[in-house]
């Protein structure tokens, strides 16, 4: 089967009912895909490589590898604040595999039915199995939340349970227990996209924690010029009565970490209700230009970084 | 180095000159790129995944490999008449290297150079080398050239030379002799932005032929319900007087195939003086649904598909 047969047979229909609603007039098929843009807004991009047994295990399944592999960028759109548009898929995979594409092209199915959004195009190569997904959102002009926009004296919230798809992973990968839940948090993770939409105003800065919250809130920080102070024992996870800094800073976590100004607490608290979202405040900004983490007793812990990619 | 700090070192600054001019409000560093939208356009997309020693050699220099990685994205871009406005890269390599990493950002940066335009996201993987490149370009509002458009009793036109980057890459991977031009074409391809860009309102249809010539037309016929009829002695190749479907068909060529109309055969006349491009009638579109092509005694030459991906 050549390209252009594997590409019509696989993947040109994948999300096609949602080309119209997202004014895409030309998707999977031509040199290039072409869309009508909207007024009033601004292109939100963000791309994500996955390779097998860094970013997904080959052990899981082809629905899940390509879902999964969407969902990590999506999870950049939702802490921009951004509205998922489309998306395209660069897929490298070793050999023609007739039901392992058709059950990849089923994971995409399911994510774009669940997202609203269509595959408007990509590339297939030869190679050892590796996935890169570039995800188009748009937010109305100027209201983007970026990483740089935090202010000192603001409360620092994470949304969800933190540490919960690592112990998923553990336990596919290892003898440990995890809960169903924790292991669905690895294998079939959620963009934060209504959290994202909601916080636009609110949040003054916002990131995804999917290289381990202190990693990422450092992001927040130096981006915007303010230090943190994080109390270890607020970090919510389900595991354990008091975290460690390991457990929150494990990674994989699609969770949105964002500050805010103490005036939004309440707000913050109805919008968590209203989604059923958790979100819980862990520390607070100031002007160390430092992230620090402090125990119970409000004696300092060490430190280190987070996840490292080299 | 964490990925964090490899990304600004080598490519925070890429295309940065032109930032503003693409109206990029916020490009690598943030969970997204944020880019401000023209009105009255579209926007024209395309994903290319290059992959050493299927898509370039090992033996090229980490510049040449960057340049030619967006090139081939861009080419596409070429086809549509659309006008570049930025790009990602997705950069999946085996090892830490400085030196190789330094040289690839150069790549990157003299293409941004080349086409004006900036770099505005993308990510870093462990892997074996691979690039995958989206690029985005805008048309005005339905003025895009697709592959459907061709009608019957159209002539068929392709720029340059065709096998020039055959020639090329044959030379560097065996002991066939070949013309600094001809490397040259393999190495460092152009893309026929400001070909494409005259080409709107006068190419009915038009293809990058990357693929080969005839299997790249015959993607236009397919599309736009037309046959093709190919004077094989007309297609313009330095090598031979008359050349052979196998050199055709080569690939590697970012040249563009396309349709149009015989009124406007002065017009592509003057755009090719303009240019500085040769562009060739190599045929005429027909009801027939078929490729054909033809020898210099009008009769007919068994016709291959062109270059297969699997």
């Amino acid at each position: 089967m050549d390209e252009h047969a594997l590409i019509q047979t696989y993947f040109s229909d994948v999300g096609s009912a949602y080309l119209a609603e997202q004014d895409v007039r030309i998707s999977v098929g031509d040199d290039s895909s072409i869309i009508s843009l909207p007024s009033g807004k601004e292109s939100v991009v963000s791309v994500d490589t996955s390779i097998e047994n860094i970013h997904f295990l080959d052990s899981m399944s082809p629905e899940d590898i390509a879902y999964r592999s969407v969902v990590v960028a999506l999870s950049d759109l939702a802490a921009c604040g951004a509205s998922p548009a489309w998306y395209s898929v660069a897929l490298t995979f070793p050999e023609f595999d007739e039901i392992w594409l058709k059950k990849f092209s089923d994971g995409l199915r399911r994510l774009s039915d669940d997202y609203r959004i269509p595959l408007i195009g990509g590339d297939t190569t030869k190679g050892k199995l590796s996935i890169t997904v570039q995800v188009n959102g748009y937010c109305d002009t100027g209201q983007s939340i970026l990483r740089s926009n935090a202010k000192p004296n603001e409360n620092i919230y994470v949304s969800g349970l933190i540490g919960e798809a690592h112990k998923g992973l553990k336990s596919l990968t290892g003898n440990s227990e995890a809960t169903d839940g924790q292991v669905e948090s690895y294998l079939k993770p959620k963009a934060r996209i209504d959290l994202g939409l909601r916080l636009k105003g609110i949040a003054s800065a916002a990131i995804d924690i999917s290289d381990g919250l202190l990693q990422d809130l450092k992001h927040i920080c130096e981006a915007s010029g303010v230090g943190a102070k994080v109390e270890l024992e607020n970090v919510p996870i389900s595991f354990n009565d008091i975290p460690s800094l390991a457990e929150i800073n494990s990674g994989d976590d699609y969770e949105i970490c964002f500050t805010s100004s103490p005036k939004n607490e309440s707000v913050i608290e109805e919008i968590s209700e209203e989604l059923g979202i958790k979100i819980t405040v862990i520390g607070k900004t100031n002007n160390s230009k430092i992230v620090e983490v402090f125990d119970s007793e409000g004696k300092e812990v060490p430190v280190e970084s987070g996840y490292k990619h080299f």
